[in-house]
């Protein structure tokens, strides 16, 4: 371990937190909010701006970075920011226990929206934008944030994207240098801005719709309104914001390709045709079970709200129009099911991603062909190319640590909490990064009530799931701290 | 496929099975039961004996058997030994309706003992006798059963023995001829002996010792008392079960080693640790949740029912002495942890195996390695031995195939029940063949209720939890039959 640029690193990336602090006081300043509001922010960034000068003493003789101090890197990058982004919060008095600041702080970096509030709309603006605003931020990935801001030269940046980019990359896609990240960062903001017009031809308020535009784009389910988008009571808003988060659920280099035009390549493509066939096989299954329940009369509004909460799931965005719980156990199970496929790999959702679930499903189907001519040469291919060993292997070991880890925190979790459901519920909605689930309580139960320990345990899994899984363990893992190599 | 072959051992297997039918009809005879019990056997073996020979009008030219044909003849028997060995409960009138009986009967072939019926006092010794005997054939495979006692060459028996012969197979164990499937035979009664003794001198009637006895070497956990074993309130015979059941979950193997006297290997064996280990750990776990939450005062009960249901559930027995369904979530979420791992490789208990767990939780930990160094060379090693990457894949694929069924299961069972626990526990009582679970209604809780179509997918998840999945997948897939290879 070269600890000294783990620590230039760190200090760097924490200055950045500290500068993507002054948009919440701009927005504070607008609002004409008390001076404490502002202030909690500069002193958060007084802080946070002493921390990064004190690590950052000596400067690094290498620049070189591998792959575990990439992976260290983003581990004590999201946790830093996550415990430093929590002052606020707790300075301001609007979250006065610091755990509870923390839980919400990993909730909004890691776009997983899932709170501990019970009511949002008595917090001032620039808290509000602050909270909004970090699923923006961790939408993309900190780093790939940081990348493209930031004056660094293109060696270091390769062993960091590799941690951050969230999925598994087959094939081609894009040559991972500065420029890419540049041109991704382009087409968020442009989404994003596409999304937050939108909005407002719908009638919504100006920071209302920044705020959910923030929420829909980094695929995080933070809303300004206690009722989420249930709130506006409008069809019109219900799809756009039901469209807006399935095409954050897609790769972005997808659209990359259609700026190239290659339109046809992105229509061929397998994992998309995977995605959307499992949005639209969910949203029919799920409209019939509600239709034999009689939960809609209306079938335009069963087919609305249907779609809305699986592309709101499958994204792991978990904004809501209306409570799913409780809707009958298959369409839970459903939810369940896409909770853990997730987002496509490359976009800002979280979950196991559908490259790797296909690739996984793939390669258990060519064993059963296997077993029954064992002379065939069976290969996994995806999007007609053959993979090699090694990535499946890759991918499969990727489903059983998802499966391990999941397991682990669902048992903690077991140990202060009475019912299956609620537990499993607030297992996948931290692991996957969604915010919504099917607790008994309800689709939106605020983790409130959890104790400090379990609190604890669900900010892990959030950063956990949103780092896949990885970086985490390699933090814990006294060997890498032990091995000189 | 050779269809030929196929039907040749189906018949003759069909035919053991009406030779089997022979022993209830003497218990019935010993109990001076009216004629019409024993005339339900009576017409059973008729139709059975009719059928089978109607099966083999012409010999099979070829008597080479393929791990294709191997694998279908298994899970034909299994199923026709089910149909068939229903009748009786049927003719009888003793369960009257067919779906019912079925599930009765898959549940005791397939070691699971779950059952249908809310009481079992009332039934004829008969009827009861032969519930808890199918247990026993069940328990060592029907098929090794069938070798053992069955006058057929070599050759054929390997691809049977293959697919039959529980759990993954690591190292030398046995070569697999006739003579070891005896010598397993041959332990294998004589602990089930041991253990009627036992339960005797305990003060347990002979018919229930034999009953019960059978139910522990097989694993399933048919009682000839509503109150399982709780009903006999004995600490003695709460030991006894509790000790011998954990054996019954022990690799057979082991067993013959030891009378080869090769102890020192046997104590060294990975499997064994783990397996015990886990037991232990497992227990000491819930006996401080149960203690924790006030459920015993009595230190040495606490320990005492922990154990048995700890015993239990892993080795996926099933018989009961309390009803560990209103302890905390904690304990419920390690009996469902239980219930996946299941007893060794090579036992009579069902599950994921304890080698299958080890191998796939170490081939998962070696990839964090490799991450930590990419250069260093990791190899998954089971007893000290290194597994090649084709051995790896294998557990890795089943352990995926064994998820992506019990999904499945799930979520048909999820269209006609509304309670995530209980869906949860009858989804796993049954592919893991265990047979007690955490239904919300009880551990105990019998499947009267379900609708017929979940009944019908239970019985299924049975047959293809006993088997290994693989060959029901074989024998739904058009591809076995298409193919000429």
């Amino acid at each position: 371990m070269n600890f000294r640029i783990v620590r230039f690193f760190l200090s760097r990336l924490l200055l950045v937190e500290a500068g993507l602090m002054l948009l919440p006081i701009i927005i504070g300043l607008l609002y004409r909010e008390p001076f404490s509001n502002i202030s909690s922010f500069l002193a958060a960034i007084f802080i946070i701006v002493l921390v990064g000068v004190l690590l950052n003493v000596k400067k690094p003789d290498i620049k070189t970075l591998h792959t575990k101090e990439g992976m260290i890197i983003v581990a004590l990058t999201w946790i830093g920011w996550t415990c430093f982004g929590a002052l606020p919060f707790v300075i301001s008095g609007e979250i006065p226990f610091y755990i509870d600041a923390v839980f919400e702080m990993a909730s909004g970096f890691t776009t997983t929206g899932a709170s501990i509030l019970r009511e949002v709309e008595s917090l001032s603006h620039s808290i509000l934008f602050w909270r909004s605003f970090s699923h923006l931020i961790g939408g993309m990935g900190v780093l790939v944030f940081a990348l493209a801001i930031f004056p660094t030269g293109a060696s270091e940046t390769v062993h960091l994207m590799r941690a951050e980019v969230p999925g598994p990359k087959f094939g081609k896609l894009v040559s991972r240098l500065k420029q890419t990240a540049m041109i991704l960062y382009v087409i968020y903001f442009a989404m994003t801005f596409i999304t937050i017009i939108l909005l407002i031809l719908g009638g919504m308020n100006v920071f209302d719709a920044v705020c959910h535009s923030f929420g829909i784009a980094g695929t995080g389910g933070f809303s300004t309104r206690n009722a989420s988008i249930g709130y506006y009571n409008s069809p019109y808003i219900e799809w756009v914001v039901g469209i807006m988060m399935m095409l954050f659920g897609v790769n972005f280099n997808l659209f990359y390709m259609i700026l190239l035009g290659q339109v046809i390549s992105v229509w061929r493509d397998e994992e998309l045709r995977v995605y959307l066939g499992v949005i639209f096989s969910a949203t029919a299954v799920i409209v019939i079970s509600n239709s034999l329940n009689g939960i809609y009369e209306n079938l335009g509004e069963n087919i609305r709200h249907t779609f809305f909460s699986v592309s709101s799931i499958i994204t792991t965005t978990g904004f809501l129009t209306v409570d799913f719980s409780r809707w009958s156990l298959t369409a839970i199970t459903i939810f369940a099911m896409l909770m853990i496929i997730g987002g496509m790999a490359g976009s800002t959702g979280g979950g196991l991603k559908v490259a790797r679930f296909t690739v996984a499903g793939k390669s258990m189907f060519n064993e059963f062909r296997l077993m029954q001519n064992p002379r065939r040469v069976v290969v996994t291919k995806f999007n007609d190319k053959p993979l090699t060993e090694d990535q499946v292997t890759r991918v499969r070991n990727y489903v059983l640590a998802y499966i391990f880890c999941a397991i682990i925190i669902y048992f903690l979790v077991s140990l202060d909490t009475h019912d299956m459901q609620t537990t499993v519920s607030a297992t996948l909605i931290t692991f996957n990064n969604i915010g919504a689930g099917f607790a008994t309580a309800g689709s939106s139960a605020p983790f409130t009530d959890y104790s400090i320990f379990s609190k604890i345990v669900l900010t892990f899994s959030m950063i956990a799931g949103r780092l896949e899984i990885y970086p985490i363990i390699l933090l814990f893992s006294p060997s890498t701290y032990l091995n000189k190599s």
